[in-house]
């Protein structure tokens, strides 16, 4: 029955389930316009505020993924994974984790969105690299599936248009925090991409969407459950964010830094959650059927180089300059550096380094958007010089700012300042992986 | 602090209280465009499901009638009394109780807006009149108050602009139903008139805002609690709305059946209902300080024809042909009825006439509007022969439709049919008076 939107939102504020039809009606008004923005966003406050079912979320899902083009890949034999991360500051595994796995077997079919805020995107890091392109053509983006097992492009406008209305609605009008919208938005443009399974890795902590553990698990219960009802195999990595995730934060500097652990000099952290996830997806493609053999076949795809020249070939392939993979001179970079030194006058370890002000302080420097309209910077950016656990002496810098304007160092350093703290006595630094929640429970 | 629109919408999201300073902002953002419409629509879901103080609904009331002109009549001296109702099927007292209790002491400067929906509005009822204007200038309408007493006009577009879009967005996007917007939107509207006092009905039942008395009750409350705050005295009256009010429905019949009001011959549940909010201002505004002065005055206003005679100078003086008051052929009346009867074959009683029923067969018929820009037909209405409680023979008409299209008539009749139910056993009536909230209280 067809219902006036105003109906709709009544049933979601009196606290009722949408049926199918109504989650549909509300999609498709979305994107023909009879749902009008200030219906929309009484009906996303409705939703935040009463929650929806598991059913009138994989409703929701279904509809946004269907609300526009779906990409088919039968032409791919191989098994199609794709990795989502919920966004976190230093996060580049995406750029890692491509190369290792297709390296190893899988197809990896990368659509990904733009960084807004604190957490960097993917394709602003790529686009670093000078020449590289990302928005490839459906017959580019195929044919480079077929020959190389993996591509890194932007999501076309005709995929899931009900999200981009939505997301960009939810932004200013305090609808973000909501599980059931973040689900739907995050599994209908993953679903679109044509994908057998998917593995995500779920941040929570200070850099993170979801400052708890237990928001984070809650979402990650309800993204695998969600997967798994549309038929797609879905694991969710629990992983904390509090420091930034390795040494780099910035384009230019994290293309440097997943470079460096493509050749197997990349830092700890990094590659416990690289590994991690990668292991997830050998596993979920059927490549590999345990964690052993997982790790075995991803070091060995480092350590032969074959991860490597996989990276190259698709940054050749995507009109990239390949040399950056010898050479990191092609990347933009500044011109000045500013060390930031605490004055502690005896030996100190880093307690932590809050990853939030960071990634804030990165975007002060142009590292990333303030706004959907903001040009990135790649050059600028920040390094980690120690990370969490690490001792400090005196007079020893903690980081280096990469800056390209005095104004903006002078803002960028004062939230750095704020955002390491250290301490006389070593803390205890864990492992980032909290948990894996499996497709297999659902 | 000066805060975006998101935060503020987010605070109330969470549960928060607002400042009184996020309440101005939002108000005055609402009016300068600097809130969009879809942040509103999502504050407004937020504050219908998390509610608001009585310290916030102030605020918010306060906020919104500083947002245009307030009234202020300085030159007036008679103590300067309202009346509001809540809105129901029939509810024509305006009309009479404006008239009558001009004739007993006070000055009633009635601003009104339109009806939507099953409801008539009194502007619309009055414009049934010949010539009757409701849009007079500034000037015309104080002469009128210092002369008449009495004046009864549509909002003009600066009186509390901030309402006038608010309640826009709330008819469209399911954010009607909440104590604090209603509540706002009622006294800012009111306050800025430049009363002293306020009587409201608050109506409950079928063909009321308010299904049930305790919802009813709970605004009454809130009224009067946040009108006291204001300083400005004000009571509630609790009223019954399950059957019409009188019997007529439709602009010209309705005026016609208060005419005859203030001849003396009254339906009674309609005098009842007049008497109980008449007196009641007369009380608030010093008149009289009992119930029984109050109704020997306003019976005495009745029974000397004071008060017909102050409809027709109210009519003269707004334009209107006064000779209605003598002759009702000047009202546009359809040349068509239809009696409905009912296929009972012994004498059964009227059980129920669902008053929400026989508004939107109103509406229908093109007494009322659908939408706002619908043109009303002050011709058509439904006249009730019988009211519940009276015994109805076979073949004896309960209702007489007064309409113009043939289509138009049978959409309404086939919801009158079922509107009525008839009972072998004669129903108890109660009065329609439930209670009074009384600012003494608050």
């Amino acid at each position: 029955m067809k219902l006036m939107p105003q109906e709709i939102i009544a049933h979601k504020r009196d606290g009722l389930a949408l049926s199918q039809s109504e989650v549909e009606q509300f999609v498709s008004g979305v994107v023909s316009g009879h749902f009008k923005d200030y219906q929309s966003s009484a009906l996303l406050m409705a939703i935040l505020l009463n929650g929806m079912t598991s059913d009138e979320t994989g409703c929701l899902t279904e509809a946004m993924m269907r609300s526009g083009r779906i990409v088919e890949l039968p032409e791919i034999t191989r098994p199609k994974v794709d990795k989502h991360s919920t966004g976190g500051v230093g996060d580049k595994v995406s750029l890692i984790l491509a190369p290792l796995v297709a390296a190893c077997g899988l197809c990896v079919p990368m659509m990904s969105g733009r960084g807004l805020g604190h957490t960097g995107g993917t394709l602003d890091k790529l686009e670093a690299i000078p020449g590289f392109r990302t928005n490839l053509t459906d017959a580019e983006y195929r044919a480079q599936l077929a020959s190389l097992h993996q591509a890194m492009i932007g999501q076309s406008a005709d995929i899931v248009p009900a999200d981009r209305k939505l997301y960009a609605l939810r932004d200013v009008t305090g609808t973000v925090e909501s599980i059931p919208l973040i689900c739907s938005s995050i599994l209908s443009k993953k679903m679109a991409e044509g994908i057998d399974s998917l593995v995500l890795d779920v941040k929570c902590g200070i850099g993170a969407f979801m400052k708890t553990e237990a928001e984070a698990r809650q979402l990650a219960e309800s993204l695998v459950a969600i997967s798994a009802r549309m038929g797609k195999p879905t694991s969710a990595i629990l992983t904390r964010m509090d420091e930034p995730l390795g040494h780099m934060i910035g384009n230019s500097l994290e293309v440097i830094e997943s470079i460096d652990c493509l050749k197997g000099k990349g830092p700890s952290d990094l590659m416990e959650v690289t590994y991690a996830l990668s292991a997830e997806m050998l596993i979920l493609g059927g490549i590999e059927s345990t964690q052993e053999g997982a790790m075995t076949a991803l070091k060995s795809a480092i350590d032969s180089g074959k991860a490597l020249e996989g990276f190259r070939a698709l940054v050749e392939a995507q009109g990239g300059d390949g040399t950056v993979v010898d050479n990191y001179k092609c990347l933009p970079r500044t011109e000045k550096t500013k060390d930031i030194v605490l004055n502690n006058d005896s030996q100190m370890y880093v307690e932590s380094l809050d990853a939030r002000s960071f990634g804030d302080a990165a975007c002060i420097l142009g590292a990333g958007r303030a706004s959907t309209d903001s040009i990135i910077d790649p050059s600028v950016g920040i390094e980690l010089l120690k990370k969490v656990g690490q001792a400090v002496q005196p007079n020893e810098a903690i980081a280096r700012i990469h800056y390209q304007g005095i104004d903006l160092l002078e803002a960028a350093e004062a939230r750095l300042v704020k955002a390491i703290k250290l301490s006389s006595k070593k803390p205890i630094v864990s492992s980032l992986i909290i948990d894996r929640i499996s497709h297999e429970n659902y």
